[in-house]
């Protein structure tokens, strides 16, 4: 019941120095720290799209709601400060599950030091929706360090990218951990030129970012750090078309690379800098995550690769929501 | 497609002295205000719950998903700055549809000065959900004028509505005014003890202020505003209750009265302020929008009103969201 849920979470939601009013008013008032901005961001989550709910622990899906969030906070380089939480229940086991949400959210909200603000609690007798907005902070206009965007990008910066790409269906989507503190720790330490959150695949989400920046880009192929999960999904698939069809022409099955290259819920940072600064980037390796050059952006728009010297056009992949 | 569905959208959004950056990145950034804290709030609305998508044009369904929100920021008499939106529409019709719902409510959040700073549009094979999250601003904490929340009732303050209660579900739901201006003007030129919006029921609401100020509330039934809608829902039951069971025990149809204590949606706002501030507000009469007295709040806990000179407990009634 609603009522008792709230009266639960209140009890649960620990303080927090930057809440004036949070639970039980209309809305939350959150104190402004000085000289800084505010980012917000959204994030809709649904069973049977972003995760199965008869399939997993639903505490991994409230951990997920909340570090999509996360991601896009670390895309902007913005420092977490708050969140709200919108959800749609089913009717049956609805408490339960409101509470296992949050018991899976709340740890990763401590962990950045958010505070959860305040929320929507609905029921229906559709499946499971969770609607997270995150609010967070960036340093104020002609302050320094600059947020991090999209359209920065310059022909003959570095493509840099953190960790490893691909076959994050396996696990990786539900229990990844949000690049927020290496987001902060470069932007504050370098002159990153544009950067962003990789969600719904490599390649889409770097022809997005040339796109803003009004360029294209190269990539090294042959650089594209790839996850042993891109690995496992290939092999998989592989297995599977064999099995589905003997003896007769098999479908094209991907490989690790196409995996890397096209699949969506990596959450790993792409980023833009000019070649001495990602040289001291390289070179430095302060994060708790590899960091790799896998290519330069380029004048002309689109996405490009070399094959034996010669520079080819580069399909893109990704996820996009299609509605018609 | 939500690529052209992005691009239309991006086309159409009005920019706004205060976005930083929007729509392109990850999240949107919006520049502070000298002295204003942030207010944030969140509602999802989904179809079969809150409104029936076949049975009312999409329009007023953007626009009512942005009015809950203002309404909730007028509850804290909080100045709008922006929205951001997410959807999850049906795959068939969505584009459509997501047209529809922004054609609606982009004239509400012009009209307040607001801008749609960003959102999340997805797909699915669900019911249409849409879930909007509004930030606004108050003045900081020691500044004036003070938010306004439901924490500051005192037993003896009056109790003040605006408009008229009940009935809403015949049309009003849909497309209210958000009593924003009202709120502003009103905790700008007066001191309110307590304030909120009246989104699921007089009764039910006032006994949740009445429970965040530590106090109770005996109300004036027969000073309670009751809207036409009210007494036009309560002669069509009667009819109904009727027509359903001629010759037999007729279940209790519910009186003018009995709707304006509890209808869920009125969408106006509940106030507190002591009984010479509250005699000042009602001289001027400044709001476009009628006010009334109808009742005073009580050192004892619960809602009361006057039976014959005799105080007796009022039964609380109105929308809460059940699941188990």
């Amino acid at each position: 019941m609603e009522r008792q849920f709230v009266q639960w979470l209140r009890e649960r939601l620990p303080g927090h120095p930057r809440l004036r009013h949070g639970l039980g008013d209309d809305a939350a008032i959150l104190a402004q720290a000085a000289n800084a901005d505010s980012v917000v961001t959204v994030d809709l989550l649904a069973d049977g799209v972003d995760f199965v709910l008869d399939q997993v622990d639903p505490r991994r899906i409230g951990r997920k709601a909340l570090a999509v969030n996360l991601s896009d906070l670390a895309a902007m380089a913005a420092r977490p400060l708050a969140a709200v939480i919108a959800l749609n229940l089913p009717r049956r086991g609805g408490a339960d599950l409101a509470v296992a949400l949050y018991e899976g959210l709340l740890p990763l909200a401590e962990r950045h030091s958010m505070v959860i603000a305040g929320g929507d609690t609905n029921s229906w007798d559709g499946p499971l929706v969770i609607s997270i907005t995150a609010v967070g902070e960036v340093a104020s206009a002609n302050s320094r360090p600059r947020p991090l965007v999209r359209s920065g990008a310059l022909p003959g910066d570095w493509i840099l990218v953190t960790g490893e790409l691909g076959g994050s269906i396996l696990g990786k989507h539900l229990d990844f951990e949000p690049r927020v503190d290496e987001a902060l720790l470069l932007n504050e330490n370098y002159d990153l030129h544009a950067g962003m959150d990789i969600s719904d695949g490599l390649s889409l989400d770097l022809s997005r970012l040339c796109a803003e920046s009004g360029c294209g880009a190269a990539l090294n192929l042959a650089a594209i750090p790839i996850s042993p999960a891109a690995h496992a999904l290939a092999a998989k698939e592989q297995v599977a078309s064999r099995a589905e069809t003997p003896g007769l022409q098999r479908p094209a099955s991907r490989t690790p690379l196409d995996h890397a290259l096209g699949d969506g819920e990596d959450f790993e940072l792409l980023l833009a800098a000019a070649p001495d600064e990602a040289r001291r980037i390289l070179a430095d390796q302060r994060l708790g995550v590899r960091l790799t050059h896998i290519g330069e952006f380029v004048p002309q728009s689109g996405l490009w690769h070399d094959v034996a010297g010669a520079r080819q056009r580069l399909e893109v992949t990704g996820f996009q929501h299609h509605f018609d």
